[in-house]
């Protein structure tokens, strides 16, 4: 059994012209009207397919086929139809997309599951204008209180609850609800599939994750007046830093780090920096892996400030742990896959996505596929007709198969 | 003959009370009120002294002492009265009133000299207010047309001209005038002198200097989901680009750099750089060193780029060539150190100063002084009342030995 290709795409590009943007991508910002549009849209075609939709505190949106034992719990699939301001056609709307084109396939050939599949939309995965960024998840496994994040607003000071409500999404189904399991279809928003010419990532768990501020204060001196030997320069002592990093951090398995912000005290061409911060994302999948990476950077820092003779502060902004996902719904996702024949790779999450706050609550795991590139959040976002076949395909037989070899 | 210590210190604390700021500095910014106030309390001074003054087409105030000689042409000190909004005390003060020491002690001992003997206090030194710094005496020295200078506005839209007029220093005396030779007392701005236990500093000229600004861009991608390999990081092109610097330009004779500026677009703490800018101060007091030194960094920024696929630009946004002093000025200040028998160092000026610009048509040179830790353009610039009288001493003698020496 197989998915349609060309039915999938059809619907990816009608749901890609709500909030079209002039270089083809989509801005459909949480909780906007665009927003509400594509919820409408997807809706509207649930129903064609006779599934019921509910709508929950938090404005998730669940879509069920009903199962012949109502006795069950649901098997979810799922992801998430907001967008960045300037986003792809295919982050998070492939996933509620793939798994329509599920329950389509299922319908086509009229088959029976014992337990009812349900479709889930997330509120506000993007966190561009509420944060935090899965928000809908988190509220619904109980990792955010719901009264937290209605009250969340926007810089405008409009609140989660108000923008639900204008858009007619405050539901009232209850959250928390228990599901059987929890399968999300994503693009992978790097270049490591493409990278090795698989169509298909086996998704392990999702990495943990340091977010770091750092310091360095020195001296603040004249360009043209002081000798090089007794300046105590922060960029000098930050270069040290960040090629001694990349020197150890390499010994750690599956490390990445990334300085992507640096702000520099009353900047001037002719004097040297006296104060400077900058900001060090760490992630690693294996939390005492995470936790070396955190200590080698301490310790590197420590090492050039005694060096250079800078003072140096350390500040963990935030720890996201590493959630491996469930060993037995990673398995069916591999089987799955061996059976349509995809090319395949097992490889960890590198970003955050609402599976992992599933994870931490109900059996999960998540399918990939290759965009081009690598590139996401930006409107040059691209995957193939055929690999979006490949991936629903393996949606689809990995519900198939939860459904059949569950013990009743 | 010796200068007096206790005259010159009261001076010095007394203009200091001029615009006096709350951490012990003054801001008595170029043409305020302030420097108003500054101007006619030197020009009280002076005629106390029965010095002439007068001002030119820029504001440039001339005090001149008659000499013996008529036919002669003047012998000129000078410095500026105006500070940085938060300067210290001794920043071109310590010039003007240290002139004016040598004036007080001559007249004390009824010296005649047979050169006119002139002190010059120079219009916006500083910059602070109007660009460019050194205004007043690139005018004079018709560096910088005077039309160009009088248009020149503040940030609030207010000419040098109008704010001249303002403050009652829009003088008519020509600019040009032919002077035998300059010489200017300054405090080091760097700490080269207090290092080496030294009282004087003879200054052999001023540095060349090369302002550049660099641009690395690489690829900006999501901190989480992009392997190390396969990253295109401007942070750690640039990061490269500073330790191999300091390793090469180490090699160069007497070269400074420094980065006193870098921005990041679109910084992110999750995302890797796509695109940065940052300045590349180069000073050296040979040319030819100082273009080594801008090539040495083209090459290297040129070098990282390959090694990380990245690609570079650099551009000149700004080249001051070195300015030699005159050697025999400079030897007068020398025999006139080793006159007073105080401990010294020959050393080139690694910050700009008027004598820069009047060294470029006239006999000039300089003497510093040290001044606690390097400190400048900050409340905390400090010297010793000492230090204060040994830099007046030998401009005193200085003055003598040219007035002496010099074939009618």
């Amino acid at each position: 059994m197989e998915t349609n290709q060309e039915r999938l795409w059809d619907s990816l590009m009608e749901m890609a012209k709500i909030g079209a943007i002039p270089k083809g991508g989509s801005g459909r910002v949480a909780l906007t009207h665009d927003d509400k549009l594509g919820r409408e849209l997807f809706i509207k075609w649930c129903e064609d397919e006779n599934l019921a939709c509910k709508v929950d505190k938090i404005g998730n949106i669940f879509a069920t086929r009903q199962g012949k034992n109502p006795k069950l719990l649901p098997i979810m699939m799922g992801s998430h139809l907001d967008t960045q301001p300037r986003g792809g056609k295919f982050d998070g709307v492939y996933g509620v997309l793939g798994a329509l084109e599920v329950i389509r396939t299922l319908n086509d050939h009229q088959i029976e599951t014992k337990h009812p599949i349900e479709i889930a939309v997330w509120t506000n995965e993007e966190g561009a204008r509420f944060a935090p960024a899965m928000l809908g998840s988190a509220v619904y496994t109980g990792e955010l209180s719901l009264e937290e994040a209605l009250a969340t607003c926007d810089k405008a000071g409009i609140s989660v609850k108000d923008a639900l409500e204008e858009i007619g999404f405050l539901g009232n189904e209850p959250l928390n609800r228990p599901v059987d399991s929890y399968f999300e279809l994503h693009i992978e928003q790097g270049p490591i599939l493409e990278l090795n010419q698989k169509q298909i990532g086996v998704v392990t768990g999702g990495q943990g994750f340091y977010w770091l501020e750092a310091s360095i204060t020195g001296a603040s001196r004249h360009a043209g007046t002081t000798p090089m030997e007794v300046r105590q320069d922060p960029m000098m002592a930050f270069s040290e830093l960040l090629l001694n990093l990349e020197k150890k951090l390499s010994a750690i398995p599956d490390g990445l780090f990334t300085i992507g912000e640096l702000y520099i005290d009353n900047p001037s061409h002719n004097t040297s920096v006296g104060h400077m911060t900058f900001s060090i994302d760490l992630r690693n999948p294996d939390l005492t892996n995470l936790e070396a990476m955190k200590e080698m950077v301490n310790s590197e820092l420590n090492r050039v400030a005694s060096k250079r003779e800078v003072e140096v502060k350390l500040t963990v902004k935030g720890l996201t742990t590493p959630t491996p996902f469930d060993e037995v719904c990673v398995n069916l996702v591999e089987q799955a896959t061996l059976k349509c024949g995809y090319p395949y790779l097992r490889m960890i999450s590198g970003a955050g996505h609402d599976a992992v706050n599933m994870a931490k609550h109900y059996p999960a795991a998540m399918i990939f596929n290759p965009c081009a590139d690598g590139i996401s959040h930006n409107e040059a976002e691209s995957i193939t007709p055929e690999d979006g076949k490949a991936g629903a395909d393996v949606l689809l037989h990995t519900i198939l198969l939860r459904d059949s070899t569950l013990v009743e």
